[in-house]
C-alpha cells in the first residue's frame, strides 16, 4: 500500500538507544503517536529487530538498506527477500552512510517493485536528485552529508538544495515526491520542508537521541498540518 | 559458552531454503539432531531471522558476520551489538563472500571478546590462515573459494590446505582450533577432516539444499564419532 | 578540445598486451591509423603509461578511471590532477570493472568540468544510461556487462539496449552522445552501432588481442564511413 | 636489491606538492640527499609518475599500491605487471589509506616474490603487525591512523607501538623489519625510531609539505647515525 504523504520517515540508524528492547519501545511509540495524531509516519529499525517490531505495530516498517544480490551462496547479506519476508513494507537506498553503485540503486529499484515494496532513495544535492529521479523511485530524500547528524535542518542550513531537488525531480519524473533530511528535529523544520516544496522529511538522531521522545514526536508530527 | 569441538557450523548463507520461516524449520532440525545424537553443531541463518531462531533453539546461535562499526549513526550495518541483542553467541568473520581488511578483523576480534561472542575467522590457504591465528579467534575455517558450494570436498579436492593449516596454526597460536569447509557434504567428509587434524567442519549448501535435510544432517553428524 | 564523433574509444585496459612498451607501440598505430584514414580515435591507456604516451601521439589520450577525491593526503589513488598532470584529455567513469557510487560519479563529473577534461560514463542498460545522462557528461557508453569481453557484438546480441539509450538519454539530455561498447570487434559493428543511433564506440579486446592490430584497426574504423 | 636499513621511506601520497613536475624535483633532491649523507632513501611517487622520476634517481622508486588483480580484463587497476614495467622495484601494501583484504595481502605479496619486488606492509597496531609479519613481507610499517599526517610523532605519541611491533614480529616472524610511521618529521624522530627497536621510518607529509624540502630530508637522514 502507498504510503500517505506528507510523511514523516525515521531512520533508527543502530544507535545504542535503537538496537533490541528500546527499538521496540520506540516503535510502540511511533505507533501510538501516528494513530493518534492522525500522521503518517515509517520507521526504519536494525535488520535483527525488525520482524518483531513490523508484528507489534501497524504504521509501515522499512529496512534501512539491502544489498543488490539475489538469494543463494551470499553470506552475511541482506537481501530484499530477507526484508520482505521480515515483514517491510519498504526500504531505504543508497544512504549517505550506505552509498551504492548506480547499477545496484537501479537493479534494487527493478526488483523492489515486483515485491511491491516501497522505494526511497537517498542523494546528497540537486544533480544527483535528478539522477535518481531518473530511475522513478517512490521517492527521493535529499540529505547534504555534512549536515547529517547535526544541529541546524537542512530547511535553514541549505533551503535551496530542497527547493533545487524538487524542480530537478518534477522535471525528471513528476510522479517521485521529495523528502528531505539532515537535522530536522521540531515541527518548525517539518513545515519549512513542506514550503519549500517537500512531501515531508527523513530522520534519525532527533528523534532516536531525543531526551523525552514523546514530546520530540508530537512536536514533529504537529509540522504535518 | 564455549562450543565443544569437533563441531559441525552450518552457514545458512540467504538462500530461499534458508530465510524465513523455512530458516526456522531447519534450525529446530539442526537442533533435534544435536541433541538425539549428542552432536555439537552450531547455526548461522541470516541477521533477520535470528532472533527468533534463538529463541525456539538450545544449540548455539551465530551471526554469519558484522561490520566492524561502533554503534551510532550508521545505516543498514549489523553491529555486534546488534548479533548480541538478537542472541547470537558467536559469529563468522571473513568468510570468502564477506571478505573484510586486515585491521577490521582483529578490531572484530578484539570487540568480540568484550561480549563473550565465540569466533571463527575464514581463510582462504595456509599462509592466511597462519596470519589469522595469530590474532587468537576461537576458530579459523578454512575454505579455498574455489571449492565452494561444489560438489568435491576440500577433504578430498585438497587435503594439503587443511594439514598445512592445522600446522601453521599449531605453530602461531596452538589454542585455536580449525575448522574446514567447501564441498563438504557428509559423515565421511567430516571423519577425514578430523583425520586431518581439522576440529570440524563449516559447510552451507550441503545441508541447506539437500532434499531431506534430516537424512543429510544424521549423515553428517556420523562422522564426528 | 571536443572529442569528433562519431568517435572509437579503445580502453587499453591492463592486458600484457597493453601495458609498458607494448602499449606505446599501439598508440602509435591507433596514432597512425587515425590520421590517415581521418579517423576519430581516443586511447585509453593505463595510468603508469599515460605520459609517455600522450607525448608521443596527436590523438586524445584518456584515463581509464579516476578516484572521486581531492589531492592531499591520500596513498595509491588516481586523482583528477594526477591524470591532467599526465596530459589525460577526459577519462571513463564508471567502468563496469571500476563501478563508483552515483555521488562520486556527479562529483567527478563537476570536477572534470573544471579541469575541461571530457567523461565518458559507462552504463550497463536503458534505465541507467538515462539517469546517468541526468548528470551530462559529453558520452554516455552502454556496454551490457554479460557482452563484455565476448565475441558477440553488443550491436547484434542486445541492439534493444542501443537504441534504447539513444532514446532515453535523447528525452533527459540532448546533448549527452551515446556510444555502445561490448563485443565490438570490426566495421560492420560500428556501422550498425552507427544505425542504432550511437555516435561511436567504446572497445578493448576486440583491438588489444587482435593478432593483427593494424588489420583490425582499418576494418574498425572502416566503419566510420 | 634489498633495501639497505636503516632506511627512510617517503610516501608522496597525493598531494599538490608531489605530483607532476614537483614530484620530479622533490625526487632529484631525495637522490641528491642520499647520495651525499650515504642515507637510505625509499621513494614512493603517484604512479602516474612513476616512469619518469624512475628513469632520473638511483635510490630505489616504490609503488604507494597495488590491486591483487592478475593481468587482463580490468579498467583503472594498477598491477603489480604496471609497476615492475614502469621500474618500481617495490611498493606499499595495506597502507591506512588503501587497506586491503587479508587474502589480497597475502596474494600480493606471494606474487610480488616472483617479480623480486620489495614489499612494506602497512599495520595499525601490534597485533595486526604480528598477523600481516605471519606472511612475512620485507618490512612491516607500523602507523597508528589517529597520528597519521599529524603533528606528533608515533614514537612520542605511542611508543609502546612501535616496541610492540618490533616484539611480537621477532617472535612470530624474525626476518621481517619493522618500520614506523606517522607524526614523524625530523632526525630525532628518526633517531627514536631506532632506539625503540625499528629499522626505519615511512613519512610523507613531513616531507612532501615542508616548506624548506632539502633542510627537513638533511635533519631527517642526521637521525640515522
Amino acid at each position: 500500500m502507498p504510503v500517505h504523504a506528507p510523511v514523516i520517515v525515521i531512520n533508527y540508524k543502530v544507535y545504542p538507544e535503537s538496537v533490541g528492547p528500546v527499538a521496540m519501545e520506540l516503535s510502540r511509540l511511533c505507533d501510538e503517536v501516528a494513530r493518534k495524531a492522525g500522521a503518517s509516519i515509517v520507521i526504519c529499525p536494525p535488520v535483527s529487530d525488525l520482524f518483531c517490531i513490523q508484528q507489534e505495530v501497524g504504521i509501515p516498517v522499512w529496512g534501512q538498506a539491502a544489498d543488490a544480490v539475489e538469494p543463494g551462496g551470499r553470506t552475511g547479506h541482506v537481501t530484499l527477500e530477507m526484508l520482505s519476508n521480515a515483514g517491510a513494507e519498504g526500504l531505504l537506498i543508497n544512504h549517505s552512510e550506505r552509498r551504492l553503485q548506480i547499477a545496484d540503486i537501479e537493479w534494487l529499484l527493478a526488483r523492489a517493485r515486483k515485491f511491491k515494496l516501497d522505494t526511497c532513495v537517498c542523494t546528497n544535492n540537486s544533480a544527483v536528485s535528478r539522477a535518481c529521479a531518473a530511475l522513478e523511485p517512490d521517492f527521493i530524500a535529499v540529505e547534504p552529508p555534512e549536515l547529517i547528524g547535526g544541529d541546524i535542518s537542512v530547511t535553514a542550513a541549505d533551503p535551496d538544495v530542497v527547493r533545487g531537488s524538487v524542480e530537478e525531480v518534477r522535471k525528471v519524473s513528476p510522479n517521485v515526491r521529495v523528502l528531505c533530511g539532515a537535522g530536522v528535529k521540531d515541527g518548525k523544520d517539518v513545515r519549512k520542508a513542506i514550503e519549500l516544496g517537500a512531501k515531508g522529511v527523513l530522520l534519525a538522531s532527533g528523534i532516536v537521541k531525543a531526551r523525552d521522545k514523546r514530546a520530540a514526536l508530537m512536536d514533529l508530527v504537529s509540522g504535518l498540518k
